[in-house]
């Protein structure tokens, strides 16, 4: 197992994750909390795809006080983005929504410019474009949710990047992110940059107002360094809320990556690419033959088409139902990717429509600064 | 002798410093093609003030080709002006009006903020603000002249930084700079910023400029690695021209420093001050008494007050003749001091003068982007 923001390879285990990261497992009373300010609870913290947080709990004792939380999540643009981008922004609407949150969406576009040696600026702005229709796609409140760009905003971001940057050595990134001398120098100081928006308003506006970031675990080593930081320059620790990752299209374990064509499933794919690809590479769970699949059953816990319909099938009947049948042999492999074809296609179809009318907005989420 | 961007004490051999640096002896050939375009030579090229240089000549066979460099220097807020920093002020001034070039002079306002433990950012925005008059009194062309301080402009030069710093490793900035492990991720990516005025206005209109970089040579450092990484990105490399240091009130070599304040006298300074600092701290190559001088002679060579008014007087014969006369004990250390206070003064109420004047005209010198 290999976690760092920009690599994640190997079985994972996300028990020894929390351990390892130094986080907190959310519990059911955490989930209570959550329960009782939203109304409900989404499908992810139902079923434990958001699985850890740090110091959420004290996010909600500062809401219940009337010190409410804005929201910071965001994409660094490097490529089209994937089914698994698109986990942490529906839980990032969602509590929105639930808690009237703003949000504050970073695009670090010079991120991946620092890390691949082949992506050109040109790239990154060009993927910064379709990305950002993504996200808009995703239904967020444009009165509430504004867009960091890090090269575009910069103004706003570098002078407290440098007050960041003022307390964070080589040798914590070394620590950090296993960094050696051979790291160019905008890979060294990238970190200070995804600091920022977890104290831009409160820096701003001049008083501490709670942060909350949503995120994929593997984002992690980031956000400590922030929560190590930001209390020496006099701000909140941000909380924090961690997701697993979706499975890929080809395996039971580890991440979708967007490089790998066959494994992801992009935001932009169209009907049949998508039935396409999950008939052709969805890994099974299922049996060697028909009949013996039908006599023993087959494995929904590690069949990708099920692990999917985890993250994507609200409806925990149905999902149960789905497990059930599988498991008994009733249902065959064939009819479980179907159902996923037939879910992936409807939601990818909503989100294609939202995002041709995106296009008109992207004005609407750019801050003042 | 120490010598890097943030420090220079010991004893200062300039011949060694060109052999270190691989930088080239300004000959009289290069003073030849500077004369015969500006119709003079600039006091400081005739004494070997600007001693040194790196591409001079490629930059006047491009200015004779028709391809006119522009200037870039700049100034670290992080203390009040002293006339050490006039010197290369003056030269660059002396540049603009004989070539008519354009001036880009970056304030980087964070790096010192990042190299200094205990200034902050509010300290150096007061010293900015204060700088900029400094600058602005110094007469350069406002037409020509725009200002790039990095924090209020990284909008326009965080994203070519990023450009530079992904072909910087740690390993170059160790080498180059000393660093270790322990300093701060800001400082490693700073030389980044250092280069992008380098490149900047060939960057935004998409052609090739050449640039010439007037600096003490203390900065060197800095734009070796912009000359390294440069041509990488297709542009070419920056052209530059080395002053020495002035020496400090109270010792023959080394580097005026502005935290010293009995070695330094500060562009502000009031008439009283600046003779106060000259008569009590002026280093005399005098002799042990009056009686002694007669006989035997100062020794100008080590004399502060002399070697100052190389720097400050331009007329040769004059300064010919306080040589002679401090040399053959004619002339007292108190006279020679009387001399210099004189001069510093008439040129310190000029400056003072126009610095008054220059506060409604900063945003004159404020670039587009």
């Amino acid at each position: 197992m290999k976690i760092d923001p920009w690599n994640v390879s190997g079985e994972i285990d996300y028990n020894k994750l929390i351990k390892e990261f130094g986080t907190e497992k959310i519990d059911s009373k955490l989930l209570g909390r959550i329960k009782k300010h939203a109304g409900e609870l989404h499908h992810f913290l139902r079923r434990g795809i958001f699985f850890s947080h740090r110091d959420m709990n004290w996010a909600l004792d500062e809401y219940e006080k009337g010190n409410k939380f804005y929201l910071y999540t965001g994409r660094s643009p490097s490529g089209d983005m994937t089914l698994g981008h698109f986990v942490p922004l529906l839980f990032t609407k969602w509590l929105q929504d639930k808690f009237n949150a703003e949000l504050l969406f970073q695009f670090p576009d010079e991120e991946k410019f620092l890390f691949k040696e082949n992506l050109s600026m040109e790239d990154t702005e060009h993927y910064l474009q379709e990305n950002m229709l993504d996200v808009i796609a995703m239904g967020f409140n444009p009165k509430k949710t504004k867009f960091l760009i890090d090269t575009k905003h910069a103004n706003a971001m570098y002078k407290p990047a440098c007050m960041i940057a003022k307390k964070i050595t080589f040798s914590t990134v070394k620590a950090v992110f296993g960094f050696d001398n051979s790291y160019n120098v905008g890979q060294i100081f990238y970190t200070a940059m995804q600091s920022v928006p977890a104290m831009l308003p409160s820096y701003l506006k001049g008083k501490n107002i709670p942060c909350v970031i949503p995120y994929a675990i593997d984002q992690d080593p980031h956000f400590r360094i922030a929560r190590d930081v930001l209390p020496k320059l006099g701000y909140y620790k941000p909380a924090a809320i961690h997701s697993v990752f979706l499975p890929p299209l080809t395996g039971p374990s580890g991440k979708m990556s967007a490089s790998d064509k066959s494994s992801a499933i992009y935001l932009t794919d169209n009907e049949k690419t998508v039935r396409n690809k999950i008939m052709k590479y969805a890994f099974s769970g299922g049996r060697a033959s028909i009949e013996e699949h039908r006599k023993y059953g087959g494995n929904p816990d590690v069949d990708v088409s099920y692990q999917w319909l985890r993250f994507f099938e609200e409806d925990d009947k149905k999902l149960k139902g789905y497990y059930d049948d599988y498991k008994s042999g009733k249902m065959l492999t064939g009819e479980l990717k179907q159902i996923l074809a037939d879910k992936l296609v409807r939601i990818l179809n909503e989100h294609q429509l939202r995002r041709e009318k995106a296009k008109g907005l992207i004005k609407d989420f750019m801050p003042d600064f």
